[in-house]
């Protein structure tokens, strides 16, 4: 469901700035917009941090999810860069529904790889919460689309399960580069999320030990210890 | 150097839009200012597809370069998110300035990884060679950064080594995503050339077959067979 006003500057600011329809046509010849990351955020919610709050940097806690397709390597070698493109335009169009849905911010997309942010610029008490929700949501909904892609690939639907990592914790939440600024988030939660996305198998959410800590629904699962990649000691994840 | 005029848009329709100066303010009151991605273009070339070419993706031929920081997660885990900002900082930086000096378009980031686009929205007849000499300065801005900034962190400065891998040929180049337009190249050329800057030693840049046949200067080195992620068949990589 798409927001008439922005949902940050209304939470931060108590600023309602239209997003949709006549009221936000003034709002937009000044290049205010909806947010190419989260279409229920506007354009100053992404200038926040220089504009308003003066810093460029700030620390938070936040939750951090990673998804990706399985094989796309190796799909995208034996296939058309059209028919490559078309699988990606579906995936990117899962994953930012699902992701706006629980007021995270999509902000990162290379390649088949995706990249959300929960807590910022839309603040929530139960971050970690909606992000597995939305790890879910990716999953219930690429479901239902992956058959009919995988067969347009002439692959079975199998080859195209996504897998998700989830972390949550302090990270680094600004702009980044000094001559190109660049929105996204930095620190150890960010590199465990995608390592964990990593070794996740198809079809899979692996959550770190601090998101299971947080979310008593997942008291139930059991750890299992990886060596991830970069990671002197092995570390605990549990399927959610 | 910084360009007073949009080079895309001088290049492709001999419209010269003012990216700095007095001259360019009425045009910054329409969102028209330089891009992100590359200073000397605008936000016109961005949008260049849907505008103006009617189309959301092409098919170009352009090389695209990778290139992250060895030991990147290790060092993240042990450092503070101020100390790993400050580093990604500088990285950027470097990384902007040789290949916005080459002409290309730095086009994603994502952690430590950076990935660039040459020949896209400025075209050059020598694109490939444009994306070596980047990749050159890249290592050499960077090793005069590296020492101190390995000081600063307690390493030796060759844990801060960059790798990166370049490839070239046809690639879809357009937006991706029907709900967040994300701005892109798409095609084997791109997971070849990620590919070959996953197995980069610290320092060095691996090229593909097509980017050695297209380079003279390269015609002394020899190739080595590399199993790539995602890939079946060995893959052919040249240092360069």
């Amino acid at each position: 469901m798409q927001s008439k006003i922005c949902k940050g500057c209304w939470q931060q600011m108590h600023m309602p700035v239209p997003l949709r329809g006549l009221a936000s046509l003034p709002f937009r010849a000044f290049g205010i917009r909806p947010s190419r990351m989260n279409p229920n955020t506007c354009t100053i919610c992404e200038l926040m941090f220089s504009k308003v709050m003066r810093a460029s940097k700030i620390s938070i806690d936040a939750t951090i999810l990673f998804t990706d397709i399985r094989g796309y390597t190796s799909l995208s070698q034996a296939h058309s860069a059209e028919q490559v493109s078309a699988l990606l335009d579906d995936f990117y169009d899962a994953c930012g529904a699902a992701i706006w849905e629980h007021d995270g911010l999509l902000n990162k997309t290379m390649g088949d790889a995706v990249m959300a942010v929960f807590n910022f610029p839309i603040r929530q008490g139960d971050h970690t919460a909606q992000a597995l929700r939305a790890a879910r949501d990716i999953q219930q909904s690429w479901n239902t689309k992956r058959a009919s892609l995988a067969e347009s690939f002439g692959l079975a639907a199998k080859d195209l399960e996504v897998g998700i990592g989830i972390d949550c914790g302090k990270v680094s939440f600004g702009e980044f580069g000094r001559a190109r600024l660049d929105l996204t988030a930095v620190g150890t939660v960010v590199n465990t999320a995608s390592r964990a996305q990593s070794v996740a198998q198809g079809g899979e959410i692996l959550v770190t030990e601090a998101v299971h800590d947080r979310l008593e629904e997942l008291g139930g699962s059991r750890g299992q210890a990886f060596q991830l990649k970069g990671f002197d000691a092995p570390v605990t994840l549990y399927a959610a």
